[in-house]
């Protein structure tokens, strides 16, 4: 209010321009807010204020002004908007250009497709939510800059033409004119860079960095990704463990108030067991039970021919029909889960003497029988509970998802932030296609040294010290201590199948700098879009992305990729070996 | 001092090991500096104190090394080192890692070629320059963000994977998997994104972004290379240029402790005829004087013939030997200047009555006649007038790099700072080549409103709204007011010999994101690589950059750009033309 009486100019974007006859009123947005222009007509309106007005009613959606007049104390006030307590009396009207009629209004909520907004993403940017996403990510960049700066963090750029390596994830890659016939690669990390810039004495380094992946493009990837990329000499897990978990606790409290308690460190194995997944949801309960010393041998077959058996207890879902439970069965056998099926438990009455449950498989076994495994699943009266078998992997994997879906469908998962370490991660797992082992995190992890004496009888066994931050189930960031030996990263390529020669031709560069005092090492990235999507409780990573592309990897405003001109094929001595229409 | 007593652990590498029988020496490195650490062998050494001293004996340069002592003040301090006054008695000592003999030794200076400083960078980075070039630059990043995001600028990311436009330089290209046939381009500025965000509502923009040009490498160009890029909207060329000289300001300020007094703002047409270049080194004097009027219609053909005639008084230089003299005018007709040629005056004495002037053209004017230039010229007894002379343009260009190099030559040019605006560019310039008008900063400046008369008629006599910021002769960033209206930038597109259906094709986006009330806007980008080397005073930007690549485009470190496998070849959809080994 203090600028009341003052007279300012504000330039912005007609919202919406009414005309009252007596008043024109002309709602201007800009970065800041809405602001109700006034533009007099009355009799009491001077020949300079009915000449704005005239202009005023010229005025459409989205033309662009610039308003000059005092400002005023409104009578009727928007609690809605931040400026809602005061309107300008125009004095002075540009229009300082002009627009079509919108595709979509520039409203807080749309019911534009996605495929329009991209196109117009322009337009698409003027809207409240979209706005305030970019500017929560520029809050954050500069936040996580600052935090690390002051920790004594060194920000180093990295390269982005790099070399191609065809283990991970596929690269892009960029030819060059200068060096016929090769390429260069876009960095899915710049993990082998940091590790330099460690051997090269470097002892903290951070960056905000582009990566890129060539990778079919699901709901969530983006081929151009940002990490905070960071990583440290001489340190132990628990230094960088440490250091991390004081950042994100920085960060949550300062974005949006939230403190975070110590955050518990969990082995995979048990997150596994008792969770189902590599990152769990930790914001409900409804953990992973083991029937399979109670269930099998029963005689049935299933069961029986079942590694493990395991349930989930549904609280309050014990009255659901038999159609809404066909309806689990189905997405817990569809790729939802991936399960062989599912059995249920509905708990009616646990009173000893007047037990009363309904399951799916009652044939098999007694009341009694089930109301056992139902107090090993902490159930009461009214729960549901649900049962997978099969292979203990597999089925762990199947039942952490529905979990986790049902833990969406019953509303326990829309709120709050808990957060966790999962430690203790494999160094390897197993590739049944391909017959061999793959990295679990990367090459470049350290295996744990009391491990160690398993690498060559029991690689499968030996853990890493690799480590992921979860929050809310997401998979916040992840990292590890590094290989810092020559030998040792030599044996580790050997265990994922690289001939001597192939590890040499791609990997030589680092392990040729292990050979110069390299200092032990480690570090973790984070996913800085997706830290975006759960600070912003938003459902995509694309409304945190300026410019996102589709899931053909198109961005849909610019039309790309397309094609190039002949000519700069030629420089580049490179034939397509589709047909593409000529440039 | 304040550890003096304490039993610290110090990590680091070793720089020297010196055994001197009671006692071994061990200077450790880490990134703070370099500490003495002692190993005590005399009689009063203990058992262990022994064992250590025997450790230390096994090591050898660059070992990486964890030691833990008791801090002692130094009796012999070292005013050189920041931790001289200081050394540790070791008790404890590990060897993290051993290293071979480095291919060149970690001291300030050395003598190692640059392609084998750059094969092992990281041990390149160990030595201080690098390591405190890479600190400076991160300092200046941070330095940068938060002060643009206290001005209520917002980070913007705008993405890397875009479209190719053969405008400007050559692009980066990158094949589309999904899209087979098609190609994303990397950027070699943001700008058309940065103008959407103005349309989008974003009034204030900013980022640290890599850019990509695939051209012919020079001294000191790299084909990635990092900008400040900034926007704004509603706002005039006046509140850019307060905005950034506030911002250089405050950079120089802040990391060298200069203090620049208000810029000033000199015309392109001011720059050219007082300095002969665009980016005038204001730090001396030197400028040139036009003699057209004097030496023109004389008799001396060359001059008669010329369009212009121009000299710079080079003070106290009129006791160069003719021998001296002689390579002047070759450096002055080499790839250097490309003057046609260079005549000078000797100015022995200028006093009346008893002048001596000794020149390559005294056979074709008098001593009173070349007393009259000298007096033009400002010279004094014992300077040299250098002359050159033809098309006006041409003329003014070779003098401007005269004058540059006389200046480095003459001491003039290595130290302080001295910054101004150049502002006033011409919009466009002919290429002869072509035949056509090229835009001299880019296709969306615009013009200045009072010179839009000519646009039709004087196209080349048209100036636009383009502005760089000069300082110590480098031009350390520039910009535009941008057209914001469709027709206008249509017929920018027009004048540049665009088609209609190919200005649609590659920037129809953009001139449809006009139509939907775009802003008036503009802004500018920083070098920033070419900011860090002004500030830190290196002669080249690769001392800034951690993993720079060779004039050939290659990363020699990492051997990139190489081959790629044939399956990717294939899912790419593409071949090359050349021979190259088979993957």
């Amino acid at each position: 209010m203090s600028d009341q009486g003052k007279t300012v100019t504000l330039c912005g974007w007609v919202q919406t321009a009414r005309d009252m006859n007596h008043f024109a009123f002309v709602d201007v947005r800009d970065r800041y807010g809405i602001t109700q222009a006034v533009f007099p007509n009355g009799d009491d309106a001077t020949k300079e204020q009915k000449a704005m007005y005239a202009v005023a009613q010229k005025l459409g959606r989205e033309f662009v002004v610039s308003v000059t007049g005092v400002v005023k104390e409104r009578i009727n006030k928007n609690k809605n908007r931040d400026t809602g307590d005061i309107e300008i009396i125009v004095s002075k009207i540009d229009i300082l250009n002009t627009s079509k009629t919108p595709p979509f209004t520039i409203e807080d909520n749309t019911d534009a497709k996605e495929d329009t907004r991209m196109r117009y993403r322009y337009l698409d940017i003027r809207r409240n939510p979209i706005r305030e996403a970019l500017l929560l990510r520029s809050k954050l960049a500069q936040l996580v800059r600052n935090y690390l700066s002051n920790q004594n963090f060194v920000e180093v750029e990295t390269p982005v033409l790099i070399k191609s390596t065809p283990e991970g994830a596929r690269d892009f890659v960029v030819p060059s004119r200068m060096n016929p016939g090769q390429f260069y690669a876009l960095p899915q990390s710049p993990q082998t860079f940091k590790q330099l810039l460690m051997v090269g004495g470097i002892d903290r380094y951070f960056q905000i960095v582009k990566c890129f992946r060539d990778e079919e493009l699901r709901a969530d990837r983006q081929p151009e990704f940002t990490q905070i990329d960071c990583e440290m000499s001489f340190v132990s897990q628990d230094d960088i463990l440490n250091q991390f978990e004081g950042m994100v606790r920085h960060i949550f409290k300062t974005m949006v108030g939230h403190e975070f308690p110590k955050f518990q460190r969990m082995p995979y194995s048990q997150a596994m067991k008792e969770y189902g997944i590599d990152k769990p949801d930790i914001r409900f309960d409804m953990k992973l039970v083991e029937l399979t010393d109670v269930a099998k041998g029963k005689g049935l077959a299933m069961f029986d021919e079942s590694e493990l058996i395991v349930a989930v207890n549904c609280e309050g879902q014990g009255k659901l029909t038999n159609k809404k439970i066909k309806e689990l069965e189905k997405m817990a056998k569809s790729t939802v889960c991936s399960a062989q099926g599912l059995v249920y438990i509905k708990c009616q009455s646990l009173k000893e003497g007047s037990l009363k449950i309904a399951s799916s498989i009652s044939k098999h076994y007694s009341d009694e029988e089930l109301a056992g495994w139902a107090k090993k699943c902490g159930a009461k009266d009214g729960d549901l509970i649900c049962i997978m078998w099969g292979q203990t992997h597999k089925t762990r994997e199947s039942m952490g998802k529905f979990r986790n879906e049902m833990g969406t469908r019953l509303g326990l998962r829309n709120k709050g932030f808990e957060a966790l370490w999962v430690v203790d991660f494999p160094l390897l797992e197993w590739d049944e296609e391909a017959k061999r082992y793959q990295a679990m995190h990367h090459p470049f992890t350290s295996p744990k040294p009391e491990d160690m004496h398993m690498i060559d009888t029991k690689p499968g066994e030996v853990r890493a010290n690799a480590y992921d931050m979860v929050i809310n189930g997401v998979e916040m960031g992840g990292g590890s201590i590094r290989i810092f030996n020559r030998d040792l990263q030599a044996r580790m390529f050997e265990l994922l199948g690289f001939t001597k020669e192939r590890a040499e031709e791609q990997f030589g560069f680092l392990m040729g700098a292990f050979e110069y005092g390299a200092p032990p090492h480690g570090g973790l990235a984070f996913g800085f879009d997706r830290m975006c999507t759960i600070l912003g409780n938003a459902p995509t990573i694309r409304e945190y992305i300026a410019f996102p592309k589709n899931n053909m990897g198109r961005d849909m405003m610019i039309a790309s990729p397309s094609i190039i001109a002949d000519e700069q094929m030629e420089e580049l001595c490179l034939k397509t070996t589709v047909e593409v229409p000529s440039s």
